[in-house]
């Protein structure tokens, strides 16, 4: 299935660049970066239980937010994309 | 039914940040920010229609990034969310 995981992690306080990297290095090991904190996981639920795990304890959730959207197996009419394309690099600072 | 907005608008170049407070508000006008760049707007399919065509307007198709995900009506048991809830503040500058 597809899960859309769109996340906001606080950069300004301690830690927050860090994490924010470490979200967005998990989430590429399972997808596809899609948008700066949009990741796409064609996934089963096994693999999103274990995600939502280690997304869970990578973040700070008094400062950060997390957000998990199943879209299921018949995704594709679901989705639409409209502009450029742009694929992000994870070894960028990330800072927004 | 559920539409989830996603958005990256490139505040680097001429007329950025105007182009990302436009399609803030122009989303906000029809639903709930979730994220920074995140909306969920409950709408029909001839607002989805009317709010697509106002943000293609809106946006840079060179430089922007936009996404619609339509999770129908029975949206509650795809969606979760984990950390914190802050609300966004749309007069805010929104420079990442």
């Amino acid at each position: 299935m597809l899960v859309v995981i769109t996340y906001d992690v606080k950069t300004s306080g301690v830690g927050g660049n860090k994490r924010l990297r470490q979200v967005a290095k998990k989430c590429e090991s399972y997808g596809l970066r899609v948008q700066n904190s949009v990741f796409e996981c064609n996934i089963d639920a096994a693999q999103l239980v274990k995600l939502r795990y280690d997304l869970i304890k990578i973040i700070n959730a008094s400062e950060d937010s997390l957000r998990f959207y199943r879209l299921g197996n018949n995704y594709k009419s679901k989705v639409e994309h409209i502009g450029t394309k742009d694929t992000f690099d994870l070894d960028e600072p990330l800072i927004f």
